[in-house]
This record gives structure tokens, sequence and C-alpha cells, in this order.
């Protein structure tokens, strides 16, 4: 894969080419109507509704638009213009011609997508509809089951399926072999039969198979939808107004990537970035409706909105990045505050939308392939919520002992529950498995750590002082990036989710394991391999 | 590699060449003295006790026997002959001259000996030390966690690691990762220093960083790992003895395998086997008393070995079986009655050792990377403990309205928790997910099922008729095996496992994946691979 052009993850819906959104009311109507020719690369055509990174670009930007500036609606039906099919799944011209580590960064975010939607449903209520206008195969059946329920034209052709193995000699690798058993519960010998069965099957044996949730046919298929829908959005809904998400702004040039609050450094030759995330300062609002009259500006949302695009630019746009060595700038007491204000107004629908949207970026940083370490110096706030971005990082540096001042940790109400990991763990509970009686004392009533504190507790792997600080951070950054990507990226998926696996991690860790593993295999990129041809 | 020769997982105490067995009374101790020479295959050495497929079959054996033969054991100490080490880990010339799907074969087969020695300690109450004498690194170590006490030497020199990700660019694939932060809850982040640390962690750190749970200096070591033995087997131990785990007689010829109860017809060009299990036959023993009498030749023993057995050697030695078809013959009644003796007897500790590795074979068989399809005619014997067989298949089809007779299955009281699969549900569990209230029914009164019952309870995937059944099985057998094996490994290791997830289904699901990927990547088996080199 060429790393130009660059891969931009911003997009709004009067840019988008593949997809059209409506908001009728409580109701969204997210329909698909991929152009084959405004791919994101050369050398394939987006055939029969199937798409590649850029199609799903958009689906997340609307997924994410409805909840911020949408709130009105409860249902949101997904569907196709095209006639007789509903996706195709990714273009497999495309997988075929990109690079192993392109493949698996497109499955994850597609993935992340998927999960977003069902955060969406599970944490904020709103129900997701698959009208499935015609055949949904492979991906096109794996978005399908991430909604809620899924509805499919009865018209003596149209099917689900999952082609993958019998086809491709690849995984339905964007959860749906997980979904299949795990959220749907398909008994696992009618799972192994409809994976193997490219033609998949239609309306009766889908539905008695539990692969939809019933079947209409074509003359009734638009009002039994309908009806469904509206029985969903019968309950009066809150009448709310959403925020806009206004465009991000960013200065980039070869080397550095800065927006409002976030700043990427990349070090290529040396393989390793700088990322620094900038704390609120000044006033910041006290109540919902002063955030909401804020808006997109308001730094919990902004910040992480910009943390979010660095990421997933560091993933697809700088491949040979292998290390991010995170910090903050900023007051404490800052963090705090805005802490407390969101802890406070949670019920909200604003604040919870934000405070979800930050467990979710705060997620894709757990689920990015490449090492995290914190760098804790004085100047630095990793308090509240952003002590979750080092508690994510592998390993954590806080200088002790410093002629320039004190570095301090500090926990708020948001670290107890509100930024789940994929696993469902917290990640100060995540880190104390062995120590429960720590995590009692982080999150009781002292509240501030200086580095002697944080390094009794735990909180920090290592607490060099000012003689050592220098040289331990470039040993350490020396020497992570001398080891092998893939082992660190199987061990980091290994490490960082102790305990408890949920359907999410079972995608992460399990399923996309397999898949990267296939997707080497020469059945699948050998030279007659299905991708290859 | 090279199909010959065959590798033999059958050996016992008197045949071991790297092990050396000593009990007394309570206490077995098991010490690692490999010779280097004594390989399975050319061209490597095994130096610093580094072991290969061959030195992991005779621990497993010894597991075994310790279990079946001196029951009396209470605590068995594993430590080396060797000064200095302990034991250097799976050799890695060894791997590196080894094909892809031996690697993940040798990988799966230590994997299930270290379950096995946690089986025999959470299930059976044997307590397992690891007396690390000197230096347990990588494979050494993994072998020291699946222990329940690891102590080490403080000599100045040893010390524990993990040198994979440093040295090799591979993962600790043997449950390493897995067991330091899921089984002792190491802190994620210094699992993550660990690990990236080729020359490991010696005494003082390694304790505390709970690595290790003491160190001892030279001079005290073996009193002080004595005392810790004595007094565990300090509460009296009952005066049981053991039976004799006799050696399987098998015929083979070059397209069979034939055992007493078990047997393998091998159907190369077509890329599947015929897998039959043969029933109880004549009258059983009814008492525990009986069954110490009839010892290793008492069927559910004897069967279960055999099967094992045929898992393994179809593992490594016809890596081009894709396909296993198993069959069942014998009178479903004598199966009832076997599992009706085991049942009620299950607290004696023979009976008790027969159910709990019946319970291991059928996770071997859950664990093995084919595909299984259950073929239900007339005249077989799905019951009880061999209905698990049918249940862990990937499908099943079963014979209806036949003129030769009717098929039928039946469930013992075996199937309702005696035998778990690796997430620790029952295998009934897993197939009613969505059902649980056919999950009564088919544990409830009614014991038996023809066809009919078994196709509407969801026991079975298909029940084609006489007209059918030739064709719809020779078709099924031949889309199978025409489809890639990769893919279906990857999908089967997802559907098989819905629901919970526990330590073992961690290590065979996610880590072994990302193993598989990692054993792929040029940084390990490329032209300047650490594995190639």
């Amino acid at each position: 894969m060429s790393l130009n052009p660059e891969i931009t993850f911003q997009t709004a819906p009067e840019q988008y080419r593949h997809w059209k959104l409506q908001i009728y009311g409580a109701v969204a109507k997210l329909s698909m109507d991929v152009q084959e020719d405004e791919t994101l690369a050369d050398g394939y055509k987006l055939k029969l509704n199937s798409y590649d990174l850029g199609v799903d670009i958009e689906l997340a930007d609307a997924v994410q638009r409805i909840r911020f500036e949408h709130p009105e609606v409860r249902a949101v039906v997904i569907t196709s213009l095209k006639p007789r099919i509903f996706c195709a799944g990714a273009n497999i011209y495309m997988l075929g011609s990109s690079s192993h580590a392109f493949k698996v960064n497109f499955c994850k975010f597609t993935n992340e997508t998927r999960c977003a939607i069902e955060d969406d449903s599970k944490r904020s209520g709103r129900r997701y509809i698959a009208a499935l206008n015609g055949t949904a195969s492979g991906g096109g059946y794996e978005l399908a089951i991430a909604c809620d329920e899924i509805y499919l034209v009865d018209d003596g052709n149209s099917a689900v399926s999952l082609p993958e193995v019998p086809l491709l000699g690849v995984l339905p690798g964007t959860g749906g072999l997980t979904r299949l058993v795990d959220k749907r519960k398909v008994r696992r010998d009618r799972a192994d039969v409809f994976s193997t069965l490219a033609e998949g099957l239609k309306g009766k044996r889908a539905k008695e198979w539990g692969l939809i949730d019933d079947y209409f046919p074509t003359s009734k298929f638009q009002e039994s939808v309908d009806a469904r829908v509206k029985k969903i959005v019968e309950a009066e809904s809150p009448s709310v107004s959403g925020i806009k998400l206004t465009p991000l702004q960013v200065e980039s040039n070869d080397n550095s990537r800065n927006y409002r609050y976030v700043k990427l450094q990349l070090h290529r030759e040396q393989r390793y970035a700088d990322l620094t995330i900038h704390g609120p300062q000044g006033p910041q609002p006290a109540t919902p409706e002063e955030i909401q009259e804020l808006g997109a500006a308001y730094w919990p949302l902004q910040a992480y909105r910009e943390l979010d695009d660095a990421l997933l630019h560091m993933r697809v746009n700088e491949p040979l990045i292998g290390l991010v060595c995170v910090r903050t700038e900023g007051d404490v007491e800052n963090v705090l505050a805005v802490d407390d204000t969101l802890a406070v107004n949670r019920d909200h629908w604003l604040v919870r939308e934000i405070v979800l949207h930050m467990a979710r970026v705060l997620r894709r940083l757990d689920l990015t392939a490449k090492s995290f370490f914190a760098i804790v110096e004085p100047g630095s706030c990793f308090a509240g919520n952003l002590l979750e971005l080092l508690l994510a990082c592998d390993r954590s540096y806080m200088l002790k002992d410093s002629e320039t001042g004190e570095a301090s940790l500090a926990v708020s109400e948001l670290n107890a529950g509100a930024l789940p990991m994929s696993n469902g763990l917290t990640r100060l509970q995540s880190r104390y498995l062995a120590e429960p009686d720590k995590l009692e004392e982080v999150l009781g009533d002292r509240k501030r750590f200086d580095t002697d504190e944080a390094e009794k507790l735990g909180l920090v792997t290592f607490a060099p002082d000012d003689l050592d600080w220098e040289d331990e951070i470039r040993l350490a950054i020396e020497e992570r990036t001398s080891l092998s990507p893939d082992a660190l990226t199987g061990m980091e998926a290994s490490l960082r989710f102790a305990g408890p696996e949920t359907m999410d991690t079972k995608i992460y860790g399990r399923l996309t394991a397999w898949q990267n593993w296939i997707f080497q295999s020469a059945n699948a990129v050998g030279e007659k391999g299905a991708l290859t041809n």
C-alpha cells in the first residue's frame, strides 16, 4: 500500500459520497448507495454496494452525528438505495491490493464502527434496524448483525450470507462469526453450515435459524419495516435539539500534526511519535445549558475528537511509527473541574454522549496496535479522564524529585466506571486485579498523588529522578522500537486485556487474531489465493 | 517437516529419556534432565534443558501417571537435574526447522500439558511446586507458572524470563502472557516490562512483581522447598493405591489405525478420516472395587485413552486430513449403564480421575484444528459420554426413516456437568445458549431421542432419509474438504466457543491465534527472522 494519498477520517453529511442520511423526526434513515468509482485508492470498483475504508468512514461519521446532532432520533433504519442488493461487504479487490497492515487497520476500523452502533444502542437506547431490501453478504450481513433487528425482503432471491470461508478462504472477521454465536446465539452447528454456504439463506430458513428477525414480501416490505419503526418511536420522545459537530482544524506538515488541544510530533527515523494532549484552559461551562451553548468547542468533546483523529491518522497513515509517547500539559485542577461537571450532569443527554465518546476514544487507544508509553513530568495533567490515558499505556515513566517542580496524578469520579475498557472493567480495576485494596485506596478520599505515592500505589511503572530521566526515556524508546512490531502487537493484545472477556474483546482478540493469521495464509494471499486473483 | 518418522505419544517412566519420576510417599519428584541428542528429529540439540515435543510427551505422560498410578501423591515437585538451569524453554532450532503446522501442534500439545497440570491441581487437589534450581526462561518459566507455587534459587545468577519477544520476535505462546496477567495477576505494565526484558528478573524483584512466590539462597534452597512440601503433605493423606496404565495396543497399516475400541480409517486422497468409537460390550464392573480391579481395561478409560492417542496421531502425523467423520457402534444401554456407574461412584478417586480424563480428551477434540462431522446411523451409540462426541462436532447428520432400524441419541447424568468444555460450559449448555428451555427438556426425564425428536430438539443438524443419505454425506465431505483449512480453523475456533471465556480459552483462542500470525511474520520466519537464523 502506498503511503499517499493520506487518508482523512473527517467528513460530514454534505460531503458523503456513499451514504444518504435523512432525519424524519425521531427516525433516521441511513441509505447506502456506494458510488463505484469513488474509491480511496486506484485499482478497484465498488460494485454492488461493496465498501472500502472511505465508505465506512462515512458510516462512522453518520452514527456519530446522529448521536450529537440529532439526539431526538430514537430509531435508525439502515438500508440500501440499490435494487435487490443491500451490501456485498468489503471489496475483495481492495483487500487483494492492500498491504497486510492496511487490511488489519481497515478491519479494525469497520469493527469499531459496528461496535459504535451497538454502543449507541446499549448505552443511549437508540434502536438500529437493518432493512435488507436485497442480499446482504459478507460484511453486508456483518453490518446487519451489528443492528438490533434485521428484516429481509422475501423476493425469491435475496439472502443473507457469510461467503468468506467458502469463496475467499478468509473469515467473516468484522465480528461476523462472533456475533452469530454470541449475540444472536445461533446454534453452533447451524452457524457452521451457514458460514460455509456461499449462497447463504433466504427468508424462511434465515428466520428459523435466527439469522434475521423477520422477512416480508417485496410488496409489503416497506410498510412492514415502517410499522415496526413506528412502534419503536411511538413512545413520547423528549424534545431535545443537538449540537453541530464542526470540522476539526488541523495544521500539519511533514513531521507534525497540530490540533487545538492535541499535538503530534513524528520521529519516523526513530519509529516513535510524541502525542501531547493539552488540558482545558480558562473558564469552563458549569451547566448542561452552557455546555450545549459551547457545543463542539467544549474541551472534553473537542480534545477527544482530536485525539481520535490523531490515533486514526497514525494507524493508517503512519504504519512505521511503532511507539507513541503520551504526554499531557495543563492544570490538574482544571481537568478535575471538568470531570466534576461531567459527573454531576451525566444524566443530561449531551453530557452522556460526551462521556460515551471519551470512552470510545480511549477504547480506540486500547485497541491500537502500537506501543504506548506515558511520560509524566512537572506541568503535566494526568488527572481524571486524562489519567485514563496513562492507565491505557503499556507502561509509564514519572519524573521524581525534579528541580523544576513536582508532577502529580489525580483521580476523579470518571475513573470509577464511566470510561470502561472493552472487557467491561475500568482501567483501574484492570490495573489492580491482584490488589483490590489499592483500588479502594486510589478511589478513596485522597485524590492527588505525587511521584512517591504514585510509585508506591503502582500507578506508574518507573520513577527515575532528574539525573537518570533523559537517559532512561531515551533508552526505553530505543529498546522498544528495536523489537518486532508484530510480536509487540500480539503481546500487547494479550497483556492489555486481563480478566473477563466480552463480545467486543472476543472480536478484537480472538476473531481478529485468527483473521490476521489467515490474511497471511497461502489460500488467501498466496499465488493462487482468493484475494490475489 | 517430513511426515516420517511417525511421532508416537505413548511412553512410560521406564522409557523416559528426559525426565525422572520419583515417588516418595505423598510426594512426587519430577526432574528434568534433557538429553541433548535424544531429539525427535535431526538438526538440533536440546541444550540447557530446552525441549522438543518428545520431552513434553514424557511430561504429559508423567502427570497422567501420577494421577492414575500414584493417587497417594499430594504434592508434585518439578525441578531440574542440570546445574544452574531449570529449563530454557522450547528449542528454537527445532522451531526454526519445523513447518508452521508442526509448530502450532507442538504449542497446542505443550499448552494442553500445562492445562492438565492445572486440571490436576484444581480438580484433584494435587499441589504442583516449581522448584527452580536455576534459570527458567521462555517455555521454562511458562511451565513454572502452570504450577501452583514457584520458588527460585537466589544464586546471584538465576532468573525467570520470557525472552521470546525481545530475542525471537515471537510470543511466549504456551500460556505465558495470559497466565502472567490472568493467573498471577501481574500488573500489566510490569508484565510489559518483564516480557520485553531478555535477561528477566532475579529473586527479589521477581517476587516483588509476583512472578515467583519466594526465593532462597543456594545453601537453603533444597531445605526450604522441602519444608514447604512437607507442610502441604502433612495433612493425613488417604491410603489409596493406583492402577497401572498399561500400554495401548494398536494395529496400524498405511490407511488404518485400529485400537480395541477406536478405529481410524484414513482417506488421504479425499482429505478425510473415519473415526469410529465402539461402546462397551459385555458385563461391566458396578463398584469402585471392580473398576479398580479391571484398571486400564475398563471401557471408559481404555476407549478414551485410545481416542486421545488417535486424535494426537492425526494432529501431528496426518496433517493432510482436514475432516474427521465421527461414528459410534454399540448398544446405547451399555453406554448409559457405564455412565450410571461413573455418576454414582464419582466421589471415588479412580472414578473421578476416569471422568476427568474423559473430559480432557473431549476438550482435546474441541481444540483439534480439523473439522468434525458426527454421522449417526442405526447401530450407533451416541449416548451419554459418547453424545459429547456428537455435540463436540461442528455438525451432525442423523439417518431418518431407515429400513435398517432406527438410530437414537440418549442423555445421561454425565451430560449435565461432568465433562465441561474449556469455557466452563457443558456442550449442551453451549448448544442451547439461545434456548435454555430445550436444555431442560433434553436433560429432563425423557432420556432417549429418535431422529425426529433429535431433529426437533436441535440435537442434530441434518436428518436425511435413506434416499438422500449417502449422497448428502458424500457431498458434505467433498464440500468441506474443498475449503481452505486455515479459514476453517479460524472459523471453528470462533464458532466452537460461544459464551464465556476462561483462562484456558484465552490461551487457545486469543494467545494462540496471535502466535499463529506471528509464526508467519517476517521477523520470525523471514529470511532474517529470529527463528530462521
